[in-house]
């Protein structure tokens, strides 16, 4: 039902004073790291805040573990509770702030503040990842925003720019370095030639990488980001379960080296392409996935190390885009979750808060068919490294893969220097674009030949084409 | 005034069906490279966008100069005429779309457009610049949006990134590559190693030039564009007229080639820097200007090359955020102006359609007595080339500079192979952080000394501390 834009009785919606509005009442839940930051910043840059929103944004409930701890940070005027279903609940409560982490409990207590007709902003991927479309649809049913910026690229406004900055672009991809612990260990991998390992301890000493860093060194927070980037690039339901995840956790220094020998470098990359029917071999789908991949040394991701992200996006009108910042930090993500804040703050009261819709595409246009596709569809260019006994074998190794329909692009030896003294002979390879069913039976060919010294290495080479 | 978020009367904000709603009617003066390449991809992704904005978005009415030209691009179903106000105040159209260029005739379509109660989308970064602010206060009065993403950096949604992503940041600086023209040239400069006036005539031969050029090549089109970036990075009015603009037409080869053996890169940067009372000799005030500078050459801006554009963003909260796309184009400028129809659509007939202020602040939070800094107190580092007669006076430059007061930090010739055989020796310097008005002052004595043996050159060193 269309509303004419005609003058009404009604006030006007902008006010002549940002103080003539009633502020923007939040409840948190948690208050680690990232609660911490957005308390912090909502209070040193409140006047501010208030200028741009258009009234205040006040902090009146907090749920923590530890009330003592609670208070350090947040004084006393703003009550404490132990209980999260107080927060959510709570009748003064417009917003509430979830960034306590976590799946199951997080998913009720959202859902109950949804269903009490507040709005929810989240830094929490495994959430949505996990429950997302199940959040998304009961927000929708209550008319209340999920607004959750802070999930996905720490401080960079990625999901404003996915959802608003290109809604005129059919967009063919999206790839980014999404998680800044593996950023870091790469970097350091690379900068200093040490082994994974070595380079996690560092991570970790330094606080780059937390006591149990399974979910980043696995790629498990990379494709609860990327997950959501695709839901929101093609209109999709968020397929976080059909991801194909592999973290950097078996990646070899050998092969660090040699991609830099051959112009690349390694980043741990999250990807979401859209195949059309008639792209290659009929296929129609989105390609879904985390891997370690080869990056040419020329791009602008190529450089982007330590713990920083960004992310790539390939739209048919604006061509390619990048967005890069921090990938980790309290008052970076607080800068997320607060400007979804304000995003609320600048409409709630005017029953226009879900401006914007969960996945950038309203209900009935998102396509809920969209599959993701199998490993083995999977089309890209590929590195490969081959141990052999001698390095006249080099010869061999492009026969024996076009043998296995790998079309072969380029292969050269790998320099001695990346070598340990007296080390087995290792052929380097670049292929054109082929199935990972192709690169899969010929890695398992290759294994089982009597010239290959040693298990092959595949690694996927992105060619992030402009 | 504000109104509780109750369930009202009226009906729900989102429609079960995007075809429910009617679809915002767009007129638009201009159908050039922009205005062409906007009908283009309204067309092709129609659905797309219509899913996206939950309406139809419909060109209705297009005025241009030759109809007979517009007909080919718009075929039979727009609406043709030659006369801009018939656009700008017809009753069929929701939004103006302005991408016809120029100032003062363009001000008076948009400020019609504004008193007939339409929304304004323009890409006119010379209209903003020299009308931003009497623009903005009539739509304000009239409760309608004038959105600009496509002004500032093309399909690069930085407009949107300050106003919305990046509210919770005091911000300190705003650093950008916003000429693609410009970039263009200093790449070939730098690649090519050929002077400016060969690496102009190869931008025209390819396109990336005007006919003529003078906008870009003077520095106008990118002070146009921080004049605005600045306005919604501090909540300042538009103060374009007092910025300073130094382009690239009198850079030399020479400095080209020293920046590079120094570590940096020359790139033509619009910079707004907030300056704090207490922050170096009690200024307060903002820095304005646009001039070719050294950037570090392991800085992510160093890497944006031929004509793509990036702009740099520092807050308090999230850091360094960095944006990056292209700087020029028919289809990614049309990029920027649907997401801003999208906007408009995903609100227009809500009474909410200006959620965002027009620079990012509400109007009584808007810094009105934010001044711009002069010249003179332009704080940053800097690099001198100064011409001598004999290599041993290298020694004496230093002495001679500090006796100006100028910091000198680094001191080492120009290598041979920069200069012509025989020439002048070549002296480079690299200060700290000091007064613009410290080293006109250090420029003028050394060019009046005998031991110096032509014109000293200075460029500004842009550290974009993160």
């Amino acid at each position: 039902m269309y509303r004419d834009p005609v003058q009404s009785l009604e006030a006007p919606l902008l006010p002549s004073s940002a103080t003539a509005m009633r502020p923007l009442r939040v409840g948190m839940i948690g208050i680690g790291t990232v609660g911490a930051g957005t308390f912090r910043v909502l209070a040193r840059n409140q006047a501010l805040i208030a200028g741009r929103a258009g009234r205040g944004i006040k902090m009146v409930v907090v749920c923590a573990r530890s009330l003592a701890r609670a208070m350090s940070v947040v004084g006393k005027d703003v009550a404490l509770t132990n209980d999260p279903m107080q927060v959510a609940t709570h009748p003064d409560v417009d917003v509430l702030v979830e960034v306590a982490g976590g799946t199951g409990p997080a998913r009720d207590w959202v859902l109950a503040a949804i269903r009490s007709g507040k709005h929810v902003v989240t830094a929490n991927k495994a959430l949505l990842a996990e429950h997302g479309n199940e959040v998304f649809a009961a927000a929708r049913q209550h008319g209340v925003a999920v607004a959750y910026e802070g999930a996905v690229a720490v401080s960079i406004p990625i999901v404003k720019a996915l959802r608003e900055g290109l809604t005129a672009n059919r967009i063919e991809w999206v790839a980014g370095i999404i998680n800044g612990t593996t950023n870091f260990i790469l970097s350091k991998m690379r900068d200093e030639g040490v082994g994974f390992a070595e380079a996690l301890a560092q991570a970790q000493a330094l606080g780059y990488a937390e006591a149990d860093p399974t979910f980043d060194i696995e790629g498990v927070d990379a494709a609860h980001k990327i997950s959501l980037l695709a839901a929101n690039a093609f209109g999709m339901p968020v397929r976080f379960a059909a991801a194909q995840v592999e973290g950097i956790t078996t990646l070899q220094g050998l092969d660090v080296a040699c991609a830099e020998q051959l112009g690349y470098r390694i980043k741990l990359l999250g990807v979401a392409r859209r195949r059309k029917d008639g792209d290659v071999n009929g296929v129609d789908g989105v390609e879904l996935r985390v891997q370690p991949a080869l990056v040419p040394a020329t791009h602008l991701l190529a450089h982007v190390n330590g713990s920083m992200n960004a992310v790539v996006v390939k739209g048919d009108a604006a061509g390619v885009t990048m967005y890069y910042g921090a990938g980790a930090g309290s008052e970076q993500t607080a800068s997320a979750v607060i400007a979804d804040l304000v995003d609320v703050a600048r409409l709630d009261g005017t029953h226009a808060a879900q401006r914007v819709p969960h996945v950038g595409f309203h209900a009935d246009a998102v396509n809920e068919d969209l599959a993701v596709l199998p490993r083995a569809a999977v089309h890209t260019r590929h590195y490969l490294r081959v141990p052999v006994h001698s390095v006249q074998q080099i010869e061999a190794v492009g026969a024996w893969l076009a043998a296995q329909h790998v079309p072969v692009a380029q292969v050269q030896l790998a320099n001695h220097r990346q070598l340990p003294a007296g080390g087995t002979p290792q052929v380097l390879v670049l292929t054109d674009a082929v199935a990972q069913a192709t690169v899969d039976l010929a890695v398992h060919a290759l294994g089982a030949h009597p010239a290959v010294a040693g298990p092959v290495v595949a690694l996927r080479v992105e060619m992030l084409e402009g």
